[in-house]
């Protein structure tokens, strides 16, 4: 009873309590620290940990509460697109700039059993547009998981720091230091590195299936130059 | 006074301390958490706060120590093989194997500028093999990051679970579903998956550059027969 008093029996706790708002404050948590456990999330969110339980599912359900959370945040009308590799790379592009937005997500994300109806249906219909360009389906999956691993990969480096390399003194590296002079600094760099991945890793599945598949590689100027 | 009954004047606390075991007390700390404090890893050491700095330049001196912990694991020697994309592929290998076993250390490192001489000089050397190879220093950071950037997603992708993709109950997914049922499982869907944007990526590098870039390939099915 003393309980309800110190909650502030006016403050309409109930109502605040629901599957948004507890992935908006263990979004908080993760990009704060790195993870979240359920008595500092329930803590965050004023109530008592067994109430996050008639919400989510343990730990796994908040994963997948962040999971909604961040995909949220991407345009799947883009997989609608044609031809199929423009769709596909105009998502990645999307999915790279949200992930980079939260890079201590990602571990999380990626050790966790994906199970969002909305997530599952964004990979269908990747899968989709791969079959429908030709692609089998046991090739399907492998093709869009390395172009996945590829995109986590190199939204993690959209999140990296302007000076990525520094050459401590007496470290003589000829060929990276001239390499590290060559390259534009800040966000086009990373922003290059990724279109050079997303535009061969596209064109060598549409130079193996006979497909066109230019119009990646000829739109990746257009999105570097819009950036 | 009182503090050096406290610790044990027999125990030798100097000897304890040094940069290694503070890295290998960091990534134990990274590794079950998602993250460290400087005041949490004196703890675990046994020291006070004060005493890292003799060690290590802050945080950022830690995250250091976190890269070269990691990295240490590889085998640079790999980097000597011929021909170049034959030496990147191993190296590439050996990196996502390592990555993979410490996912939770990935955005802290990918998030914080290099700085640490061994790691520094294998970038140096993958950087030469690649104008060995006849690319541009101009190129040759680009190529080499979108390379790193695939390695990255994919160790975190060799970390996932078992089933990585739940179908939940009521969701119709035809494509996905004929996918994931395509698919192997286990080690083996990442390992493939793995092996297929390398060897695209390499490949696509091999044939811009007109060199023969065939070797990457041909040992993929050598490296997942020996997994």
């Amino acid at each position: 009873m003393t309980q309800i008093t110190k909650r502030g029996a006016g403050r309409p706790r109930k109502a605040l309590l629901d599957r948004d708002r507890i992935g908006v404050v263990a979004l908080e948590l993760v990009d704060a620290s790195g993870d979240f456990t359920l008595p500092e999330l329930a803590r965050r969110l004023g109530v008592q940990t067994a109430s996050l339980y008639h919400h989510v599912d343990g730990r796994a359900g908040v994963i997948e509460l962040l999971r909604e959370q961040v995909s949220g945040a991407m345009d799947p009308t883009t997989l609608d697109d044609e031809p199929w590799d423009v769709a596909l790379a105009r998502f990645f592009r999307s999915y790279r700039q949200v992930f980079a937005a939260h890079p201590r997500v990602v571990p999380l994300l990626t050790t966790a059993t994906i199970r969002s109806a909305s997530v599952i249906h964004a990979y269908d219909r990747m899968v989709a547009r791969l079959e429908e360009a030709g692609i089998p389906p046991e090739k399907a999956m492998r093709i869009l998981t390395a172009l996945d691993n590829f995109v986590i990969g190199s939204a993690l480096d959209l999140a990296a720091p302007d000076v990525m390399w520094e050459v401590p003194e007496g470290v003589v590296v000829p060929a990276l230091s001239a390499a590290l002079a060559a390259q534009p600094v800040n966000r086009k760099r990373a922003d290059e590195a990724f279109e050079e991945g997303l535009g061969r890793l596209l064109a060598s599945v549409a130079a193996e299936f006979g497909l066109v598949g230019a119009a990646a590689t000829s739109e990746a100027s257009e999105a570097s130059e819009a950036s």
